[in-house]
């Protein structure tokens, strides 16, 4: 059975009423929690992209304004419930200029908004309507974390429910762990569940070119954990499957899965879609129900975001030798490719419903009906 | 029709009696050819990794001699034929030092050797002598070359006899071209003949992590030459191949091929060789029949090197925007991964016979019988 000793990595830490951010701008080579006190310091941990990922963006933005107006309050700053909302729909107006695209800050202002408007109306003090905010803000966090906790367990027992061996090896693309959601991750989280209840025999995370998440991030987050865990680069995963029979599935996140199951995610998915089916290895995606998009009939219909061909001949790195000064890693910026040459670097790619063992969400995990090509998703959400 | 204006890279040139050779160190960002004039440029270029490629080492070799013994020649440095011949002796010996381990330099020095020893039973003055060794070194190139020139028409024809279209496009992975051969190329010189003919539509290159051998050589390759052309990451093919019918073949090249026909090449040949069988495309190997080893009877038997893991975790490339002064280019190397991540780099995988369309050599194209799921290659070799 696997120890556990390392702390599970959380990039946002809400503990005894003070707000910790992993600045994300520093890794992997530097990790250092910023400590978030005012709705400015969340607007910038988002701004300046210290913190990324669309959840985590909602609930840092979210939690800077509970400890915010936790701290005026407790120093007499609102004198009546009406003080209090009105500093609330302020700071929610502007926490949202942070990331004018962000749709789930957006819909996290709106539904705190929404809450905050209705104990307004029955309020008798300020602290009524304090306490309501940062209760739900603090909720919002820990249903975040649920969902993907029961992603995780999830997925775990379908990969051991459909594997010969009570300890397996598993493979992840990208990153979906903590730093790219409100904490556990989707696909990482996973792996994640695996390593706690002592099934996880290995973990193997990409590079993820051009961007390199997997090596980057994925890495760190394993690393950080002690989970034991090898990085391959992208094209080494079939020479991987076909000399580690111990590897039992795939598991990827997505950035939108169709109502048939197509599944966009980060290039390189679909590759590794069609090398788990030609070795017979479980090809998983993961993901919460807000990532499926029952308008998108299948992926056809999803268009694919070319990206600048700098990512692709460009890399940034720290310096090799380069001295560290306190938070500070002197970095550069590399060009590797040949001057001149084209790319083409699109971000995502589509992987079809047929190459995907099973959906993972944190209502269930959705399979094909026997013999069938694709998912039939709308009937799995209207079960629930 | 392709218009062919630009000039075929020649990393070795001999041309009236000169010897160039293009410095791979700057590459590929500064074009730079050393004049080598004596034994010693020689063995200080192939020393320096200045030039790279089995087949290239043994010519610059070669050739270095070929153009010193010229100029002592006329300046009447030899006084009989067996000065000459001890000082050709001599000279092969010392080049043989330059890379202790290169088996192709070796058998070139035994090659040549053998041959002057032969004309110095006979020969009556130095001038024999000379003149027989730098033809010797001479006609060694012109073989090589020609031997790829041979592999490029056998492939190209292969593919267009095997495609719906009259214009291809082909995709290649690693660098097979002018900078890993003496010239021309094998898979790369595939890609050069269909260009020449005006049949290639369009050639796509793979980045080949870890150590960039695509984005750096055969980006290079193909920009120096105006061959129309993209590169993109290992990961991304899938996804090319799925939205782009026109690619007809992936063509490789091939570290070793055992007698069945499992071919031992780049790390991420096998993954391509899978998505070419997924997706309909033809997957060729092409090589010299030296590449082909009949003591390795399958794949199984060859042991995988595994490299070190700095070679997947850090990248050295140009600084972006740093100034080139003359020759030189500011480098860096940067570390892009989280550190303390394990690392599994092999550098090569075995493709099994069963995922080869054809093995394209100088003496012609190597299939299947009808049904067989391997090559029967002793048969081939016996029948020439």
């Amino acid at each position: 059975v696997q120890s556990n000793m390392a702390q599970t990595l959380e990039a946002i830490k809400y503990e005894n009423g003070e707000l910790y951010v992993l600045n994300q701008l520093l890794l992997p080579h530097v990790t250092h929690f910023d400590k978030v006190c005012t709705i400015q310091d969340g607007h910038a941990a988002i701004k300046e992209m210290k913190t990324r990922g669309a959840p985590a963006i909602a609930i840092v933005a979210a939690l800077s304004l509970a400890v915010d107006l936790r701290s005026r309050s407790n120093e007499g700053e609102f004198d009546s419930a009406a003080s209090a909302v009105e500093f609330i729909r302020n700071s929610l107006e502007y926490l949202k200029t942070s990331r004018p695209t962000a749709v789930n800050l957006f819909d996290a202002a709106g539904k705190l908004w929404r809450t905050v408007e209705q104990r307004a109306q029955t309020a008798t003090n300020q602290l009524d309507i304090v306490d309501t905010y940062v209760s739900a803000a603090v909720t919002m966090l820990a249903e975040d974390v649920k969902d993907n906790k029961n992603i995780g367990s999830h997925g775990a027992k379908f990969i051991l429910e459909n594997s010969k061996s009570s300890q397996v090896s598993v493979l992840t693309h990208c990153n979906t762990g903590s730093l790219a959601t409100a904490g556990w991750g989707t696909a990482l989280g996973i792996i994640r569940d695996l390593n706690k209840t002592g099934a996880l025999k290995h973990a193997y995370c990409t590079e993820t070119r051009p961007y390199n998440q997997g090596s980057r991030l994925t890495a760190y987050e394993l690393v950080y954990e002690q989970i034991p865990s090898t990085l391959v680069c992208d094209s080494m995963v079939s020479a991987l499957l076909r000399q580690n029979p111990n590897i039992s599935a795939i598991v990827v996140g997505a950035d939108r899965v169709a109502a048939n199951g197509d599944t966009a995610n980060k290039i390189g998915t679909y590759q590794l879609a069609i090398t788990a089916k030609f070795h017979g290895v479980l090809f998983i995606v993961a993901a919460p129900t807000t990532s499926i998009d029952l308008n998108t009939k299948h992926g056809a219909d999803i268009v694919i975001e070319e990206r600048p061909s700098a990512e692709v001949v460009q890399v940034t790195g720290a310096v090799v030798g380069g001295e560290v000064t306190g938070n500070e890693v002197p970095r550069q910026t590399v060009q590797v490719a040949a001057n001149g040459i084209n790319v083409w670097n699109p971000s995502f790619d589509v992987t079809p419903a047929n190459l995907i063992s099973c959906i993972v969400t944190e209502k269930g995990v959705i399979v094909k009906k026997d013999g069938a090509e694709e998912f039939d998703i709308p009937s799995f959400l209207s079960t629930l």
